[in-house]
This record gives structure tokens, sequence and C-alpha cells, in this order.
């Protein structure tokens, strides 16, 4: 072979590139109806990049929500099957002032490439698709079979390949399910994530008065649906952090004393995690956990936005009517989403406050998920990943939510590696979204690895 | 005399309601930058309407916010001198698609004219030009002294008039204030409000992380700048809506048992305030007081709207960096704002929670006012209010603020008449807002009878 995977790629830099710019200018934000062309057009420059590195059968599906796309290569004859997931949606932009350079015209700078999705998941999943289109440039064949699945609802819940996977699993039959959707534990660090918390995220509406009163002639006797939720939401934690909802940690399990004894070994700067990541004036939750324990396998309950009343300029002095917040937990292994879910609405229930009505709407559902980090797969992973950075591969865990993994794992029954090349400061979901230029090319190199071990290692 | 001030009015009944109709045809919103212009359009049409009744020396004076407006006639020797007051500018219509009608396009429907202003203040200022010309169209001449003091930034807090209050008190000087900003006691009650609340509106910003952080992967030990600012404004009242801030009560005084007793004597059916004018499913407040009594002389904590993280349509799983809250305190008599204020920043320092950082801006400030009900002219328009309804005119007091009559009290030391023609549900501040037209002719001529009874009772 006078090729190998590294010269295909560095030879190939450029354009690689380009593609990946070209995919990140397209706004294909899912939760905005207004965008619905923009995430068609994404899809449609998916399904061309997959079918020019090589995948067949490629079709794009449509759903109630977004578009899949499927597309697969099966000519491995007794080799495994991988499935390689990831998605083009993105979370929307604002507040687009805080953007150095817009959102949705990818600008390279200090060696990233700053757009939204750039990390999340555009430039990870692009790399799946690199990696096909290396090793058929080497071999002319793929060391594997393949499939891949990509959707276009990753940031608003993915309910339509939750249905599908549902409905499919013969179709989808594989022996392992590839993610890069993650980031390494620090730069330079092969990192392996074996566990996501789940995620249930709800709308919160409260209603008092039947209007907007005025609080000099109200003020003192009616309700004030804006004062209402506030009361209600600042009883669901006590001041460090703790859920108030009866039976809440009953399935909660604390991590193994081995896995709290790795996490202790990794480099951890609580200062510099203060500082450079959160940036505010102290960290907060559970003070007797550790921080990677709070946020690996510990639950959560967050509120993401609120809104009501009147907050424009100026002052109005109204008794709001109605008022309404984004609220989530996010969910730890062994806990039942639906049971969470349930105890929430009796607690609800029962501590709004007198004046006030209250209205809770499902928006997604997902419970956590676990990998068994000595499945060969995992281990083939782990080879590829050390061989690539020259160093020993971590296994951690995440406290993001990818919730196709569960459905991977419960209808298809096979575990995924989680295989993500993004860094702690990447900015997901924030302003000014990173992703280090460099672990675009290593993770193409790294996953193109192990796909040629994976096939040589049954 | 062949004309009397009822026959005269009576008999121009269209062109007063067509005059008032073009007023309010004028979006004159003082708090938002946009409508600037219409804000000078509605003086510029106030001017004219005043020079049109026969008002003298009529001056629109730019100020540092909207124009004030100044007239006067000043042909009555030996009669007392009455300020008439009123504000030409208006709330916010939103939300919009709650009005049955556009709130600038003024409708009759049932007897109400229906328009954003209509009862605060436009239609009620309006009355007072018009008790003018028809005096001057009955006799010629007016009974008594009178100067036109004319604001359009009463909805945001009215520093202009306040200043200028402060610094003319010659030009002003006058034996009484006529103010006709507030309601009737209920309809076909003539009735005079003796005690208003008082005001500080404040603005409350919370900063948490340095940017909006992945809920997933910092959720468990970053500070969420929403749940910060809702753990701290939920610490500000108990459930039952007493303020916790020390010192808050210490000067609030009880209404004497002689003023309590008249309270009790008025009309009040709870279940009607409730379901008719609140629509809420309870009531809330101090529960060991009369409704009356909490809107009318115990002060308040209101949270008037709150905004903060993603509120869009569907999920965003952020951690919220910023969130803000508009916050007033109405305050009863003898409570100074200014300590109010500097005990509310105080007690925020020591509240806010953990990783949140607090800003608190005011917006503006007012003590409470309280009129001697003895005083002469208060008895004169008491007189004049029975005649026209034909009944005992009642006390009562407002939970509002109306801040120029502290201003008038300190500076022109002079008492005001609150002589309001509104009724409860006027709708204040809120979508729908009417006023009766039946109302808005009984007002002008109360008020013309009042000039005239005051102007021979000397």
């Amino acid at each position: 072979m006078s090729e190998t995977i590294h010269s295909y790629v560095e030879a190939r830099r450029q354009p690689f590139l380009d593609e990946l710019f070209e995919l990140l200018r397209i706004p294909s934000i899912s939760t905005l109806p207004e965008n619905k062309g923009d995430v068609t057009r994404a899809a449609d420059f998916v399904a061309n990049s997959m079918r020019n590195a090589g995948l067949e059968n490629v079709e794009i599906m449509p759903t109630a929500g977004h578009p899949l796309i499927y597309g697969d290569w099966l000519h491995a004859r007794d080799k495994p099957t991988v499935l390689c997931y990831g998605h083009y949606d993105v979370q929307p932009p604002d507040p687009l002032e805080l953007w150095t350079t817009p959102p949705f015209e990818p600008t390279l700078r200090d060696g990233n490439i700053y757009a939204r999705g750039a990390a999340d998941d555009k430039g990870q999943m692009y790399m799946h698709i690199k990696a096909v289109e290396t090793l058929r440039g080497l071999h002319g064949k793929l060391p594997v079979n393949l499939k891949f699945l990509i959707e276009g609802e990753e940031e608003i819940g993915g309910k339509s390949i939750s249905h599908y996977v549902a409905e499919n699993p013969e179709e989808l039959d594989s022996d392992v399910a590839l993610v890069s959707d993650t980031a390494l534990y620090a730069a330079g660090i092969p990192t392996l994530c074996i566990g996501l918390r789940g995620l249930v995220y709800m709308e919160l509406e409260a209603t008092g008065p039947s209007r907007d009163l005025h609080s000099g002639l109200y003020g003192g006797a009616a309700p004030n649906a804006v004062y209402g939720l506030i009361e209600l939401l600042a009883k669901a934690k006590d001041a460090q952090g703790r859920i108030q909802i009866p039976g809440f940690y009953d399935s909660v399990e604390d991590p193994t004393a081995a896995e709290i004894e790795s996490w202790r070994s990794l480099p951890f700067d609580q200062r510099e995690f203060l500082d450079r990541e959160v940036g505010s004036s102290a960290l907060t939750g559970e003070p007797d956990r550790m921080v990677l324990e709070r946020v690996w396998s510990r639950p959560t309950l967050e509120v993401h936005g609120i809104a009501g009343g009147f907050t424009g300029a100026g002052a109005k002095t109204v008794i709001p009517a109605r008022a309404t917040a984004k609220v989530s937990f996010r969910l730890v292994p062994k806990q039942d989403p639906d049971k969470v879910l349930a105890a929430f609405r009796q607690w609800i229930d029962r501590n709004t406050p007198a004046g006030i009505r209250t209205e809770l709407r499902l928006l997604s559902s997902a419970p956590a998920v676990m990998v068994d980090p000595s499945h060969n797969a995992i281990q083939v992973a782990a080879k590829a990943f050390s061989e690539q950075l020259n160093q020993k591969t971590v296994f951690i865990r995440s406290g993001g939510s990818i919730p196709i993994v569960g459905d991977f794992a419960r209808h298809l029954n096979i575990p995924t590696i989680l295989m993500g090349f993004g860094l702690p400061d990447d900015g997901l979901h924030s302003p000014n979204e990173k992703y280090a230029l460099e672990n675009y090319y290593t993770g193409i190199k790294t996953i193109a690895r192990f796909l040629e071990l994976y096939g040589t290692a049954q």
C-alpha cells in the first residue's frame, strides 16, 4: 500500500474543509419553523456527500418532522457491520450579538472553525463520511459493512429517528453503532464516552388573572402569574441544588468506587473550569460531590428560559396574567423518564401557589445510557484512538444526552461507541461555537483506522 | 342664564366625542422610543384643544423626555386658583392579540369607548378642557383662575414634570390641584380619592456564567442566571405575600378604625371582584386583612415581567447567562422610597445565590400621598359630585400611584382633588381598556360645576 490513511487525508485537507464549510453555511435550525427549508437543504447536501463517498442506496426519507438520511455499503462478507449515526441539524444561534463572526459564516481563527454546528454535530458527523471516502479511495472497498443513519431532529428531541429505529430493527441490524457527538476529555487525550445522561424537556405555563391587571389597583390581592411561577420553581430545589420532588432520587445510583477513582485520576483544575469554561463567580451544586460527579452522574433540574409580563424598555406596571418556563431534568442510569415526569406533575399540583393554574407540556424524553467498556468494538476503538494520539484512551461519561444511543440499545440490542473529537470549551449551544481544525482531520483518520482494525479483529 | 352646564354639554355630545377620538387615535406610548413622534403629535393636539377652549399663554415646553404643556386663564380677580393636571401619554397596548378592536382605533361598544388611554388618562384629562370650554361658552369667562399642566411621561415615571414643579413653584402657585385619573368606587357612586400608594420601580438583572452553557455538559455545577433570579425573588415574599426585607414594614401604619369602618360600609362583593375583575382561581395576599385594605393601605412587591434564556418555540438546552426582571414596590404613607430602595439593595446583596451577580437599576420613585378630606376645596368637590350623581360622595383610597400629587404637596404646598370618573373594570394598562361614554359627559359637567361652586364658595 503506497498510500496511508494519514497521507491520503493530509493531501486533501483543503477540499475536505471546503465541503464542511458549505454544510456549515446552511442554517439548519431544527426548532425554528422558518428554517425548515434550510434543514431540507442540509439533508440534500449530506445525502450527496454520502453518495460521493461511495455509500450506496442513499435515500432521503421524509418524516413527520425533518428528513432522515439512510445509506449503506454491505459488501464486506463475514465482516461486522457498523451503524454510523450523526445529525445535520443545529441549535438556534441566539444571542446573535455575542458572536464574533456570524454563526453561519464559518471562519478559521486561531486554529479553530467557528460556526454553529462546527462541533455539534456537523463537523463530527461529516468526519464519518470523509473516513468512508478515504478508505474507498485507498482500497477501493471498505473493511467492514456500513449503515449510515443521519437525522435532522437531534436538537429537538429526535422523535422521527426514534420511531424509525423502533420500527426497522432488521433493516438496521448491526454489530455496533458509532457516534461522534462528544468531546475529548482534554486536548490530546483519546477519550471514549461510556455513559450519557437522559433528558426530560418540558414547558411549564402559569396563569393567574384572566388579563394583565394594573398593579396599583390590584396589587396585594391579585395573584401574579410570573411570581407564581417563580415561587413554584424556586421550591423545586434547595440551596445546594438537591431536587425536592418526592422519590426523585430513589433509583439514582452512585458511580462505583473504581469509576470514581478513575475520574479522580483525570486532570481537572477546578479553578480553570470555573474561570475559563463557566465564567461565573462560583460553582454551584451538591457540595459533597466532585464536579465531574455532579455533571456526569447526578441528575439535575434546569430552567432554560422564562418569559412573562412586560420586559421591554422602561416601565409597565402590570400584574401579568401568563408566564412560561422551559424546564428539564437530566437523568442518570436507572431513572425512568416516565416516572420522573409523573412525580413532577404530582409535585406541581401540590405546590402551585394559590390563585395560579399551571400546565405542564412534555417536549421530549429519553433515559440515560451506559455501555460496557469491555465490549470488543469498544476495545478496538480504544486501540485505534490510542494509536492515533499516542496516549492511553480514557473512559469517561458525559452529562449530555444522546437519546438515539438508548434507542440503539433497546431496539437493535447493540452498544454504541461514543468517539467524539470536540473539546470541552467548544461552546456547544452557545455563541462562538467552535471545533478545532486539527481535530477534524484527526477524527477522519481515527475513524478510518478504527474501521480498518475492526475489519480484521473478528 | 338661559343655558345650563347640562344642556350645553348635551347639545355638543358628538363634537366633544369626535375630538376625544382624534386624540385616542394617536399612539402616544411614552415608554417606546419608536413612538416618540406620536407623543409629540398628541402634545400638539392637546395644546390646540386648550387654546380652542379659551385657555391663554398655552405653551408646549420641551423637556429631557416628552413635552409638558402649560396654559392658564387668570382673570378671576379675588377668586381661588385651580391647577388642572392630566397626562396625554399611554401604556403600551401589548399583548395586541387580546384586543377585540385595535387599541388605537377608538370604538363605541355597549356604551363604552374602547381604546388605550380611554380612561387612563386621555379621556379624563380631556374632560378638564371641555369643562373650561363649557364654562367659557356659557358665561364668556371662568369662575376661578385656572392653570393647566399636562404631561407626557406619567406612564414612565414623570421625571420632567417633577423637576418642573420643583423649579417653578411661583409660576404654578395655586390653591388646589385637580386631577382626574382615578375611578368611581362603583358605577353611580360619587367618589373622591384621598390616598394613593407610592411606587419604586426597578429593573433587576442577574448574571451567572459568562455565556449560555450546554445544560448537559455543565448542569449540576454551573450557576443558572434564570434560576438564580427565581431563587432570589422567591425569597422576597412569604406564602401570604408578606415582604421579607428587614425593616420594610417599620413605618407602615394601619388605617384608622374610622377609615376601616367607612371601607366596610362600601359595597364590596369579593366573589364578583374575584370572578369579574381578577379572573383567577383565588385571591392572594395577607389573609388577615380585607381586600380593600390590601390594595389601598398595604405595601406590595410585584414582579411585572421576567425574561431570560431560551423562550422560543421548541427546546434549547442552555444554562442561561443572563436574566432580567421588572420589580416594584407600592408604598403606603410614611414609607420613604429611598430607605426602601436601600434596604432592598442590602437584602439583595445578602440573598443573591452563590455564583450569581446582580445589578439593581432604579427606574422611578415616588412616595405615597394622603389628602385631608376636610379641606374646603375637597368639600366643594364632594358637593358638586353629590349634586351631579344624586348620592352622597364617598372618600376612598386608591392603590395606584400618581407621583405628581406628591410633588404638588411638597413643592406647592397644596392638596389635590382626585376626582376621577373611571370604573373599576376599565382595564387600565390591560387589553380592551375602556371608558364609559356617559362618564365622559358626567365628568365634564361635574368638573364645570365644581369650578362654578368653588368660585362662589370663598
